[in-house]
């Protein structure tokens, strides 16, 4: 199936029980407080994005022989409420303020407060309700896990690997984090980063987590690394292409807020090692000022483009995602799924937001 | 047994097992960057203070008939770790320097960014990684829930509970935090952050995991709600007393932080109430300033003292504790254990730290 059909096709089935899961602690939390019944609406509003997370765990779980589509779909909710959580907390982390087009958490908070609260700094306010909501998703997602309707031996596994792939998205992020701080970050640093912040979580996790609901063992889902792996690095390059190259109506985004941050990005390693002196100069001057124009964006563009780095970035997501395809028949015999991973693959690095 | 003899015991027995998990998990990340082993030692370097989560889990399995005493040293680890990632979010939260005596998470990161680091921020840098290193906690308290020694359907129940009441703490958390910023908050109000944030989270939680472990069934472990609520309670009135009454040394960080942070206490509302119409114009001016200077605090202190809030407040503490001893029958007939739970609940308001 066209990838894209299949991300749809998720989203239309697990969106009415996503919906329900939150409406239901809405009502059973009102009883404490408003705050905490606005805590739910918030969560499930900033909800959305592709899906992909949660619809490779359904896949995942379809390549291992698992039927029960409602079981999987209620189950792979952990999935996508986790990663808003991590979301809630990266936004925090890199200081941005829109997301998919809206305001971000702390953001929202923030314009809260200074319609409501009498005391304090907006700001600070903001913060702390979004460090505590993705606290608040973080045990919501585990509770997806303790009711979803599987066996107690397979969710002690799927708690275990899932467990393992965020405590490795965490290292990732501060990882990360360190490099943006950094000067002399290599490609092989900005490939790690790649590795465990975006491909284990992104790819190969969700696949995982839908492998061990369908009954896989611990050692049988080893092999889906050698897709989840390259798949997943071409999906963050890809991501930090569209960073600086997309539009942002489809970004959700300011433009270039990878470059304001200083994100370690292939492109701009390469883009600084290939520029001419004077480029060079302008871009060691644009990576992490937050006050960057947007005509100094467009600069940054186009010594992206003539310098190749575009390009290379480009060939080498090509060749992992191609490398991620060759390991498919190892995953599932089923030429169905087979061809839905193939798509699945090459949507990675062909989306356009 | 004695509160402190119990405690004591705990951390005996359960140190060697933490340090043991840590210096694990510190070799298998040291392949990915050093500074994910290094996050692991600041983890357990950060890790300390009474132990009452996780010497009460023990207690819990012990009331229910617990006999596997390295299993349950071993799978209440989970609530320790879990606490000191709940500390190192509440510490940027209430924009704390000091825990026991030394540098909060956060500002040992942006300590660390000073030496090493050539861009961005330290602040900002020691908030991004006490963020991240929160959630690596909560992902390892999951994983030593997973490995734990107990049938997969008690995990699943652990699971369960365990993250109902994480969701209660967050929620807890977010209504103090919005109280901190909010005027005219009421008796009712404090004593509602007081069950959801501190008595389900520190007393009976713990001791509900515990008993699950034992294998006590979801509906058997009501019962430990009506001893572990109001000691819970206690818990909380006695900690805002000593964040006010008690020594910097003892304490571990500056006597006077709650006043500055305008945290809602009992003691704060009750002092409020009945102070003299200039000592309250004082207090108001007091509440939320963050450049108080110690001999404000101390004339706070008076305040507290001539009121009558101070009595108010341990009289309400003890009722409390009272209550909850009542109960202690009804969760167990083991003598021992009981004489253990009735001198935990005294222990609660009578400690000086």
């Amino acid at each position: 199936m066209d990838a894209q059909t299949y991300l749809k096709d998720y989203i239309k089935k697990s969106t009415p029980i996503l919906k329900k899961f939150f409406s239901y602690k809405e009502k059973e939390v009102a009883g404490i407080s408003s705050i905490c019944a606005e805590m739910m609406r918030v969560y499930v509003d900033f909800m959305g994005g592709k899906n992909i997370r949660g619809a490779l765990t359904k896949l995942g779980y379809e390549c291992f022989g698992g039927k029960d589509e409602k079981a999987i779909l209620e189950a792979s909710l952990m999935v996508e409420i986790t990663h808003s959580f991590l979301l809630m907390h990266d936004d925090i982390m890199d200081q941005d303020c829109l997301r998919r087009g809206e305001p971000t958490i702390h953001v929202q908070y923030g314009k809260l407060h200074k319609e409501r609260y009498q005391k304090g700094e907006p700001k600070h306010y903001g913060i702390c309700m979004a460090i505590d909501l993705g606290d608040a998703g973080f045990a919501l997602s585990h509770l997806v896990l303790a009711e979803a309707a599987f066996a107690p031996l397979i969710k002690e596994r799927v708690l275990k690997r899932f467990n393992k792939q965020i405590l490795t998205t965490a290292f990732g992020q501060a990882i990360d984090v360190s490099y943006e701080h950094s000067q002399n970050v290599a490609e092989e640093d900005i490939m790690r980063v790649h590795r465990y912040k975006t491909a284990n979580y992104t790819i190969t996790g969700p696949l995982q987590y839908g492998a061990l609901f369908a009954g896989a063992e611990e050692t049988e889902i080893k092999k889906i690394e050698n897709y989840g792996l390259p798949v997943g690095i071409a999906f963050q390059i890809r991501d930090d292409e569209l960073g600086i190259l997309s539009e942002e109506e489809k970004l959700g985004k300011p433009i270039g807020s990878d470059i304001r941050e200083n994100k370690n990005t292939l492109l701009h390693l390469k883009a600084l090692e290939w520029a001419s002196p004077e480029d060079k100069k302008f871009l060691e001057s644009a990576y992490g000022n937050r006050g960057l124009t947007s005509d100094q964006v467009k600069r940054v563009q186009e010594i992206t483009f003539k310098t190749g780095a575009l390009a290379y970035s480009q060939k080498i997501a090509r060749d992992l995602v191609e490398k991620g395809k060759s390991f498919v028949p190892k995953i599932t015999s089923d030429s169905q799924l087979q061809d839905t991973l193939y798509r699945m693959a090459d949507f990675m690095i062909e989306r356009d937001s």
